[in-house]
């Protein structure tokens, strides 16, 4: 059976890294993926056959992982986090559709055995670091307006603060974009407190990570980079400091019973 | 240095459960938890003590991991999934929050050095289970009104349904409650296709698994109970079928550039 492993490393620490997704590793000779994701890796890919596209090359990158599954390679589609929350999972089954509509001309992937396999997402490693960022409803919202028009964007990040859910920003900025952040900040900001606690987590679960406590009045674009998770608390998440250390949560709504 | 970890075991899958959560598990003595937890991590639990308390008794069990460890004993506090998301970490930050404020009679429990290890989320399990539903921005809401007032719950809905997220709903049912997620559904049914595509998953990626694709219009609380996951498409969320393989999968926006 021809077979394609599609599959997230969750967030950069290998003991985050699931079996599933290690023994999928471990059974492929073929690994596609964006090369940072498998100098993460290590060891486990010695010996691989590595097809490290560049960002941005990410349409070429899952029809490569399903040229080379479709050629009989045990292949394995290799993101870092989630593969299917922001990531490549879903252009692979976008392709797939595309063919079943006659659109592509590729008749043999479709007999590309496909498993995918989660993994850990920055939004999970960025709220366990600090404690339960994300203990009551929350939703994700990319800023990036490459494949989605700012205005379907702008429409959620209202949804997002009309509803009071915990917001993870997903490519909250890139090299050349920068001003959806503040904008997405001040939208919130009508709809909670300026001193809204929100976590700036770079490089998170990496060796050079570092964690920032800060409140919504204060965040700024220019403190953010590709690396950073940014994670909004709702209007009743509560920063609390004990010693030396500090912890975000937020509340699921015990505090009657509590009292 | 006393230690309590918080820590998620995934859906079930043991090939799902994270290193850093296997470790921790065995770097402990005390295991805190719902007992069907436990008994889903089979051996890794040999020798340890179980503190397995009921449904319901979620503060007292929050409480016992934290004197557990206070007392200097290796302590891991227990859940499926991800223990920050609709779990029990964020009781324990409120717990620490209360005692800070002098509400609590335990200033033990300040000198206990706390470590929260995420888990695969439901979501992930089900998304993945079925291609790549979580591929673009989403949202989670828990319909269990009994700590979050049914009015706030309903807001949310209605703000997923005008932002078109990908809607996750956890707690779905209870044994004493159902009608909420015929509601969430005419909801949401005011803002995409009574065709949009929705996950039933049930004991996701557990022996008894078992995985139902229907349409938004077709959703009845009826044919969930506590162990399903429901997750609902965007309006562009598509159900695609290859043979005798079916796919979900919530596109990012490629067809542009793939057209």
């Amino acid at each position: 059976m021809k077979k394609l492993f599609i599959l997230g490393t969750g967030p950069g620490d290998l003991q985050l890294l699931t079996p599933k997704a290690e023994q999928a590793i471990a059974a492929s000779t073929e690994l596609v993926a964006y090369g940072l994701y498998l100098d993460l890796l290590g060891d486990i890919c010695t010996g691989k056959n590595r097809h490290d596209l560049p960002l941005g090359e990410e349409i070429n990158r899952a029809r490569l992982a399903l040229d080379l599954a479709a050629q009989g390679k045990d292949t394995a589609l290799v993101s870092s986090g989630d593969i299917g929350i922001y990531a490549m999972a879903t252009l692979v089954f976008e392709l797939l559709d595309r063919q079943l509509q006659g659109l592509e001309k590729s008749p043999q992937w479709l007999d590309v055995d496909i498993q995918v396999i989660p993994g850990i997402s920055a939004m999970q490693a960025g709220a366990s670091a600090v404690g339960a960022l994300l203990g009551h409803d929350f939703c994700t919202i990319s800023l990036s307006d490459l494949l989605t028009p700012w205005e379907t964007i702008k429409k959620r990040i209202e949804c997002a603060a009309a509803g009071d859910f915990v917001v993870s920003f997903y490519n909250p900025v890139s090299k050349k974009r920068d001003w959806q952040l503040n904008t997405a900040r001040d939208i919130l900001l009508t709809g909670r407190p300026a001193t809204t606690p929100v976590l700036i987590g770079r490089q998170l679960t990496r060796p050079e990570q570092s964690i920032k406590i800060i409140q919504l009045q204060d965040l700024d674009a220019k403190d953010v980079d590709m690396f950073t998770m940014v994670s909004v608390g709702n209007s009743e998440s509560r920063h609390i400091v004990n010693g030396d250390k500090q912890w975000l949560y937020t509340p699921r709504g015990y505090a009657k019973k509590l009292a």
